[in-house]
């Protein structure tokens, strides 16, 4: 594995497992008041696009960054429209 | 352009975007508590790291969408931290 691809996982580990404490502090205090929902409904739109982008280019770190990332952002959508 | 640029672009205008109501959002009501300090302190240094990953890709859409992302992901770390 190249550097550059190397470059690429941190990256994407780091924007992906970065939704992991919004996700347990949400669930933790039923409380997502704060949370905007227009840029989750945004934001997980975005992400579906960049999987299809990465695909494309056959990007190993942008494929299993997103894929992972739109998984805990529907979940953070899902939480915020739960709580409210 | 190619289709697969115009759909990076477009991925990254949602992404990078989104946040734009995360950010009016903290300013207006000035409360953050629901935001996870962790969640913006990873998500900006990745964010940083997708930067330079896409310079070595000479990829325009990942090059553009972080740029802007990092600027809005700060300004939205700064208010968590100013509002708390």
């Amino acid at each position: 594995m190249d550097y550059v691809t190397i470059l690429g996982l941190a990256a994407g580990t780091l924007t992906t497992v970065a939704f992991l404490p919004q996700v347990t502090k949400a669930w933790r205090t039923k409380s997502t008041k704060d949370i905007s929902l227009v840029m989750f409904i945004m934001f997980c739109i975005g992400i579906f696009l960049w999987l299809i982008y990465g695909i494309f280019l056959k990007s190993l770190p942008i494929i299993l960054a997103n894929a992972i990332t739109l998984i805990l952002a529907l979940t953070i959508l899902i939480l915020k429209i739960k709580f409210r």
